[in-house]
């Protein structure tokens, strides 16, 4: 039998909201033993949905818990690092949602006080658990593309998100692209050598006015010499674009998107496939069930999480090295981050 | 909020188990207060692993027990009737799994005892709220393909049944197809005028020497002129092949199957997509909850299901017509059974 | 090098225009000594298109030319049996449209007088020489899906011929299913046991005022217990639509249908593919290139073709048997035909 | 009826002997008086073939013929400047092949010299009239995909030409990557502003010996705002790879490649569909034929063809920026070159 883990979940928004669900269901063999949040009603709203006892607003309670093994980090960035050392300290392993942090330096600190506190941390990058993305990764570990030369990610939001969390969101390179830049490392598995991105603001002028892109193209050389191309946008009208492809000496690995259904119209106009899923919590929704059972047997086990810090620190220096790319309009060497 | 149902369920092999499963999940509302099964050991498995704490061989127990609003009968198709008949003097609401008999007579039979007894009955025929099905059949409603004229049903398991289940199934028609013709009838509307089949022993012939057929084609005539071909067989090694396809005078809509992943692989061989979903179980999981969903939904509401007792009698009286056809080398009008 | 065939064609309507202007083209190494079509206006168009010199009314002219090797008849399906018999006697080879004449016993006598005479007959089952289905047919043959078990013909044009065409043409079974037959053959290479259809008036109630149906599904069962349904529609509003599906015991053969471009649109609606090609003359292009391209080659070779008067008989028995089966409301047995 | 239009051709190699078949068949209205090569033996070979009477190795004799109104140039890219110079000052219209020269001053002189004659010329962007690329093009025309934001070109070869060919053919940039810049600019309709490039040598290692990459991915800034990414590989073991993507604001437009049939095997692996035409004359076969009918229509009517002398260096000045931006690992501003 699966032993229970007793875990504290920080943060109740949209995505914390999502975790709890899923640790309080039972099927991972986990039991959420509180619920904070700044808000007290979100707290509350989130602790009922889930029929956990315990809704706070000071995360220290839950630190203060020995029945809790695990923390859960949901809560607003600027909020990860301080946290991530609090639990530290207190010995809970840790769930962290990306990024650690928008600063780099402030990242390694909180990074740094996690490994002398010796506990295990999973970072949030979910899309590595998608079964689409994780099947198409072990072919290309299996060989079935051969040795990969060009790598191509498309990663469109079907809709801009609200003008405030643009603002603080690090902008397009940290908020959105991040996903991608740790997607084609653990598609590729060496690290890159060299950043170049091009940036525009074709969607929203509200957007560029708040200082940051929503439309680019950012490319990747990798020691290999394997390049990868990863294109973003704001917006979709067809839906949330998320697809992959792996180019290699013997073949292509290629992950379309998900439709909502398998159904198709033919008529007058031609065959109209189904539109893919719109909204990355349908999207995703098993990726965030898998990466919590991951965390979890790791938390049984003792063992490191597959998605490391490092991995964090290396998304975020990506993502830096990207923003800057398309701020100085030259390529960038990660030897500069 | 939604008013909770108690439920008895009876019957804890596969599709037992997956239906007390989703009923003691929370998300519908639902509680069940015990499972009954002749096999005691197989009741204490289920009532385990849905946390219910009653676990016993007497279905009487459930019916007397005032609490229990609705039965979910998922025992063999031989206790059906008396069970049915059972439950609907205990004055339970009742979701039967189909066929309620193999038995024409004796099926009319216990259906009369449930209207006498004027408790709701739904019968699982599942696959109508299988989500891409559904949506078919919700635009061939909206006239998107116009009026239907040719209707296509591909349904081929993986792998063929234990013989030991064929033997007690009634056979191809009454066991696999007749799921078929509830589809026919819930896309078309109507009901049919005439219907032939041929059937052929190709997969196993250890089915044929045990009086069944494994492979068969069925038409079905309508009164509006329609006409409705069903493909049968019990292997497709590519996977569960599950597909839907309505030809009318604006156009086409077509179900695909579903499969694994949308990953796909290009070589040298050509495009390799994923594999269709092999399982019937994992195929129309979805359709499980949402049937069980509207089942809960009506017993709250008291209004009748959309699938009926009479829906569950208009389908195997297709099943027995279509064997007898098979069986005479003729076609069977339907006013013949 | 290839030897320059001679031939005549009769008949300068769409067909025989195809191939006159394909026989003249020069790659196939023929030579079109004459057009004749009771037309001479007709003839006269068809030959200065072609490049050729001579435009007759009367096709004797061609069967007296000793330069003449072979005739192509594209005339009126009544005159086929008359030219075929006047061809063979003058000892021309003779690539015939099917069918070759609407009556059973006319077609017999007609191919008696070519067997005497000792001339080949190619017989215009041009789909045969499709690249898809051609392709299809030979993984069939080599095994790729195994034993076949069910074949499923779709075949269905985008708009009804004219009324007085339909008045002439034997009906849906005789003019339009003709050619499905003759792919059922092709693809099992077994002669078919008995014939179930159905057929309905859908499409234009004029269709059946005229003594026609306009939508059919037929049933064709085999020796080897392999069945075969083919639908057929005389209107689909999304294009010429032409699928087949071999189904065996070790997978599935599919042939889609063929699109204008690879062109698709991703929008709001979903993903629109490009429509199927929509005017037969386009879908089979390749197909009439590829027939005469073999027929040339026989007569070249003295060798059979491999669509042979056998197998335009063997089509037209199963088109009768059909036509039989639907008036009859009653499967027919090959051997009562 | 259509003018018949009298050609020369010079160059009998591969495309030179399909541009000579092409017109010497009739349906363009054109007539092939002389066919030109260094080589007799090659020029002989392919007036045979195309029925053409007079085989030279002086193209001169051509340039003299005042029945010859237009010239098509084929021959190696070394000979295109002077050709080009020669068929302008004896005052015939030029079609000539792609790259005009790989010296963009050259290339400057040469197309100066054709102005001042007065003369048509159309440069063989072949692509820009293929029926899928040329639909698509037209939907972006008319909208269908809102204002262009990202452009994705896939072009990879099946397998690398031959090293000889490598070492003389300007490097992957000028001689593969320019059919792709033409097509950026024939989609977007606006003019490169800046272009990134990075190059690899990933698929042969004597393809770097010889000074030459066979992998690149480049990115175009234009003026809009648009990004475009083009990604070469010299191999791709699935086929030819061909495919077109353009992202708006109101959805995507994607040309995906084209497969020998339409034919799919369902086996235990998946569904395999057939692989993309291999050979770029059969993927691009229609694309001749039809760059070749609005060359002589627009001979014919005296009105310049739509793919100009202009396209023809805009093109060439692209792929210098881009072979600069890789050698010098920069991006390179189009007012640089």
């Amino acid at each position: 039998m699966t032993r229970q883990v007793t875990v504290g979940v920080i943060g109740a928004g949209r995505i914390g909201r999502l975790h709890a669900e899923n640790l309080s269901r039972g099927a991972l063999g986990a039991k959420v033993a509180g619920i904070a949040d700044s808000s007290l009603a979100a707290a509350q709203a989130a602790a009922k949905s889930c029929q956990v006892d315990r809704a706070i607003t000071d995360a220290r309670e839950l630190f203060a818990d020995p029945a809790i093994e695990a923390i859960v980090i949901c809560s607003p960035t600027d909020t990860h690092a301080p946290l991530l050392e609090a639990a530290a300290a207190a010995g809970k392993h840790i769930f962290c949602e990306k990024p650690i942090d928008l600063d780099l330096e402030r990242t390694r600190q909180a990074l740094g006080a996690v490994q002398r506190a010796g506990v295990l941390l999973q970072v949030g990058f979910n899309r590595r658990f998608d079964p689409d993305f994780a099947r198409l990764a072990r072919l290309v570990r299996e060989g079935c593309a051969g040795t990969p030369e060009i790598v191509r990610i498309t990663s469109r939001d079907s809709q801009p998100p609200p003008l405030d969390y643009v603002r603080g969101s690090g902008g397009l390179f940290l908020d959105m692209a991040i996903h991608d830049f740790d997607m084609a490392r653990f598609l590729l598995r060496e690290e890159v050598v060299e950043v170049h991105a091009w940036g525009a603001n074709l969607v929203d002028p509200a957007i560029g006015a708040a200082g940051d892109v929503d439309t680019a193209v950012t490319t990747l050389r990798f020691p290999s010499g394997a390049l990868c191309t990863i294109d973003n946008s704001r917006r979709a009208v067809y839906g949330y674009d998320q697809r992959l492809e792996v180019f290699g000496s013997k073949g292509c690995l290629v992950a379309d998107h998900r439709a909502h259904t398998q159904v198709a119209l033919w008529d007058e106009r031609g065959r109209t496939l189904d539109r893919p899923l719109d909204f990355f919590l349908d999207r995703y929704r098993e990726s965030y069930l898998a990466e919590m059972r991951e965390f979890l047997d790791c938390v049984r086990d003792g063992r490191p999480p597959s998605v490391s810090a490092a991995d964090g620190l290396a998304a975020l220096r990506l993502a830096l090295a990207a923003r800057r790319s398309h701020v100085e309009c030259r390529p960038v060497r990660m030897d500069e981050v």
